[in-house]
């Protein structure tokens, strides 16, 4: 069986999603190739080796520049923050790597192209981290809309609201700065949203933004007197036309008091409603208007093993899947992606159209009109 | 103790609502005047004195002129079809009769404003039947927000969804025509919600629209072969900004699949959040950020008599309010507002209020960009 | 029309619930009969005679003898303590008047046996207010295991469970005294439960109890320093054996911490389950285990106007229904019942049968073992 | 760092289980051992090896003996069906390994005193793998009662009902058996619910049960047409005391349409309330009366880094936990429970005193009386 030899960069909270991920994909699904945890960089030749130890990955570095050339390396797995994404990205594609970045592709959709650009010529292949549209249940979801149960849809909402910045007193970190963060709620979050509605409905074509910075000033972490300037948005939302035609509402909030993994969506047809929220990520609402309207209800769906990728966690319904395992539905993706060839999605371009979507809400709240969006 | 006559016009779904809260109002309450049931106008004479059997009114007419012009009537109220209203209630007020009529207003913001005109030049009172927000529930979120317990708000989200033409194959009616009906979903449904942003939030000062006729057709009712146009938007969405700064969104829909009575909002605040669907209209879920992050959770608050207005319904909590008992409110509120004088509110400036705002949404809408609510 | 002239005794908490429901019956539903508010009893003449004006009874006296035996009253309507249930209704039964008494029916069965057999003998009818019932969601249940839609039923889990004692700071009142209340719990609200059972699933014919007095002391109201000895039970369970052969269980407290209206239902047949909260009274959670595995789910039925006696208050879908809604079709089903000799149900006979099940779970728990239930 | 040699017999639904738990544990938990995958056994050598290959383990065999005596094993891991748990933890234990089994532990309470007396004679450590216990969100509801925040516990409600035999179609199969299974319902499920009562509440000692096989045959798999007979229950309840006084009711069933994993409970205190329903295996719900009336509620708390055992998972709130997590901490206590000496429980004699319980409520239901739990 092929291997497939990982590098990865950063072991913060994504990257430690990333291990445990890992860790189970080979015993949970019958990979198509033979997964190897080749080499991880951190920051220090220390941390890295420690790190290594801990999530089994055979060799480590301080310097991420050298992994990325390693020639026992097939995949650059990218879980540094979101500033670094273009430039390892693009550094790894020379080296002909395989590119597997965390979301958001980059600070913003000029960046991203550059990155889609770099890997179609050098004939790489990337995947992006969007992993809520993995879970078994946002799987369903896209096939019931797909088997028309739902009808033609008329109408998207959706949601990515947390409340990790609701608190003003909370220091100023990374993603309240342009230069490392680029956009802040829309850029951290919708960017998952924004994916799930493409997933699920299709090709955002035009948008009509607003966003507000709420809190303006948040404490220097070194000195909490010391109030420094919010750079981003707190908030932000958005009206949406699809290609297909159908409208759309899209917010975003990282002070959304107590939304603690507000990514929700409704999906209304012209037959039928879907509603689901990533808090109660393991159940989705289905209506089907062609029932009697004396017997007509929102029928809670627990997912099982009749749906998507379910069975391969545990072949009892409604017994629940967790966080990580939306992960190791896409680390199964990534491998069997490289060794055999299947489909891998959401990838750089997709990755680029998003972030086309997430600017074009910023400028539309700029120039208080609407806009379309321009993928030429 | 004064009396208070009321001369009904139209005995239809609303109508009938009517009649079963000044039924049972006098009972609820401990009313400030004398409620008597003087009048009742139908198309018909034959019908009207039917119906004033039914709903206990002393005397009927099939001409509502004959009402509005009775010297025994002191409040005319209004649930004749939209397209009606205006001329009803400006004759009403031309015999120096308190309106209280049904929503929406009128068929758009220049004949709210004549309304407004007449009724202050005449001096007397208006009462606009947003019941909704006379709900003890939707009264406990207003009083939640107002004691500052979830702090400045910062967005709100409002819906008002209901699924009665979702079916493409259901007859065109009144709803479905400009001349009597002015706006489709956002005349018929959003007002309400726009009442109820301005309740518990304050007044929306500018918005971006966007609006759709999903279903350009619909069957000729007498000639179920042949189809006719559909004049007015079947969905509607605006992006909102409020006069104390806070963002919004709003949505409404007539062919939502599933929403039966999906009038919901949620208000977010910098300390707390509120969340409310009128399908469960007697629960109310609170948010508090200041809490331990480790007992954290939205909180299900069961509508009881330490809350406005529910004691004089039933003294024990959770025992559950219904539609007609949130129009009982009402009732209250125009018996002791013409009797003693308490404020009445939602009035015709209100309603003015409200219709500025549906009127500029769908012109938002055409324009594709946003536009500030004048007033003036 | 003919005339069902009303004798109401006692005004308190459920006296006012069927003041409000008399107040609107006649607007909602097309009765068959002319419900007239004939006479009311209070303790004094003074407060029967301000209750008279609130309620708007014709005539008032302090004295109920004097209503049972007033020639001009067709049906008695007892509302006072349950301990006089008994002795009003033998009065007004030896004055050949109907009697329709609040539950529970007397403080014991062998009280409410005498009642039944005095009724019989009379030939007057009976109504007790078991109002839960009346419900139309609950209708809707019973109508859907009529139907054999959940195929044939299983088991049944029934409570009804408040929190009113829960706090052992409340002083002590009649519900905790045998000589005013009888049972505690069981008798003041587990008698709405298993009247539910009747309807819904048939006759219990054994039971295994256990109960328990929790907080043994309470304050004197007179006297908060000084504490007094609690009479019944805070608490009981007790396991089911219903006639058709389903197994149940029966749970019931006054000190269940967080339950406002915890009457709640599950029925689980062979070939799906019912689940209902008296809090979410407007809903009904349907399954049906026909439907295919990966589409299985519990269906919310929003109560409506194709569901029974929904459409006299609201022809549209999911607007709500309200604790006295229940109470109105009660009298509606009371005043058809007298005029016009329709079906009323639950009947004096309910209510022992109700008695008697209490009584027996009582015993049982006595006993430590199972006991079936004697009807003779 | 000590190692922890595992031989794992048992390759089925629970097996895969413990394989996906075995392949995360050491990246989730910083672990006080080394987790060694040395062995695995199945009932051929074919599977064995397959199976070994599939998830991690150095070696096969066809013949769980020789795993059982291999010098090279610490610790027996039991994954095979029910009646093997006996005759394999007592081979295990004569060759001194340590013994971590699935539940139920035997087929009765006398095989499992006999699985305990020979665990305590050999001295090795025990561990019975009732896992729902180990989700954090079940061991945040315990936190919560420890910590007195619901007071002295006064009553408790546990199910654990599936649907997995609703359909009387389906062809009979060993859990069907009395010599393959023992018990039904209450063996296969009840099992978790009691052991989750021992560890929220502490020991039952009373109880009163009752129980039903509903479908009496099944077909014979082998042959459709021919039906074979049930020989245990499909359903079953007990009345429970607890050894601290609370009451408390248990429910349990195999054909519970609807129910794909419901294990619930609600645990009723003198001053609060906890709810919990496995199908939403990330949320608990509580309840705290000593909140002024008009704020009390049930709060939705998200399982989160703050609660135990969460924030190896993921350092985010409300982001969720899956099934096989659950047994990843089992894993986690068995590593450090063997190399570092910490509590291993729930151990032999827990899941001997959940037997007894067991046994306990199908004696009382033949003899229709209570029952005290005899644990000497």
């Amino acid at each position: 069986m092929k291997q497939v030899r990982v590098g990865l960069i950063g072991t913060g909270y994504i990257g430690r999603c990333h291990a445990i991920a890992y860790a189970q994909a080979p015993t949970v699904f019958p990979l198509k190739g033979e997964l190897v945890l080749e080499m991880l960089a951190e920051v220090t030749p220390e941390l890295a080796a420690q790190r290594a130890t801990e999530f089994g990955f055979a060799r480590s570095t301080g310097d991420w520049r050298q992994l990325v050339a390693d020639p026992a390396i097939d995949v650059v797995d990218i879980c540094a923050p979101n500033f670094l994404h273009k430039e390892m990205a693009l550094e790894a594609i020379r080296h002909g790597k395989h590119v597997y970045s965390e979301k958001p592709l980059a600070l913003g959709a000029a960046d991203a192209a550059e990155m889609v650009q770099a890997a179609r010529a050098k004939g790489v292949k990337t995947l992006v981290g969007f992993n809520y549209m993995k879970n078994p249940t946002s799987q369903l979801a896209r096939e019931i809309i797909a088997n028309g149960e739902i009808g033609e849809v008329v109408h998207f909402y959706g949601t990515h609201n947390e409340d990790y910045l609701a608190d003003p007193r909370t220091p100023i970190d990374w993603h309240c700065r342009r230069a490392s963060a680029g956009l802040g709620a829309l850029g951290d979050l919708a960017a998952h949203i924004v994916n799930m509605a493409h997933y699920l409905v299709g090709d955002i074509v035009a948008v009509s933004g607003d966003m507000q910075t709420v809190i303006k000033q948040r404490p220097d972490p070194q000195d909490p007197a010391r109030l420094l300037p919010v750079e981003n948005e707190d908030q932000a939302s958005a009206l949406l036309r699809f290609a297909g035609g159908a409208m759309g509402t899209l917010e975003t909030s990282r002070i959304a008091c107590g939304r603690k993994m507000g990514l929700t969506y409704v999906v209304t047809g012209t037959k039928g409603t879907l509603s689901y929220t990533q808090e109660r990520m393991a159940e989705l609402k289905l209506y089907r208007h062609d029932e009697p309207a004396e017997r007509q209800g929102f029928k809670t769906l627990l997912v099982g093993p009749k749906h998507p990728d379910y069975a391969a966690f545990c072949i009892s319904a409604g017994h629940g899947i967790g966080f990580n395992d939306q992960k190791t539905v896409e680390i199964r993706d990534l491998v069997n992606g490289i060794a055999a060839g299947d489909r891998m999605w959401p990838d750089f371009e997709e990755g680029w159209k998003v972030s086309c979507v997430l600017d074009a809400i910023a400028a539309s709240a700029e120039q208080r009109r609407w806009l379309e969006i321009n993928r030429d």
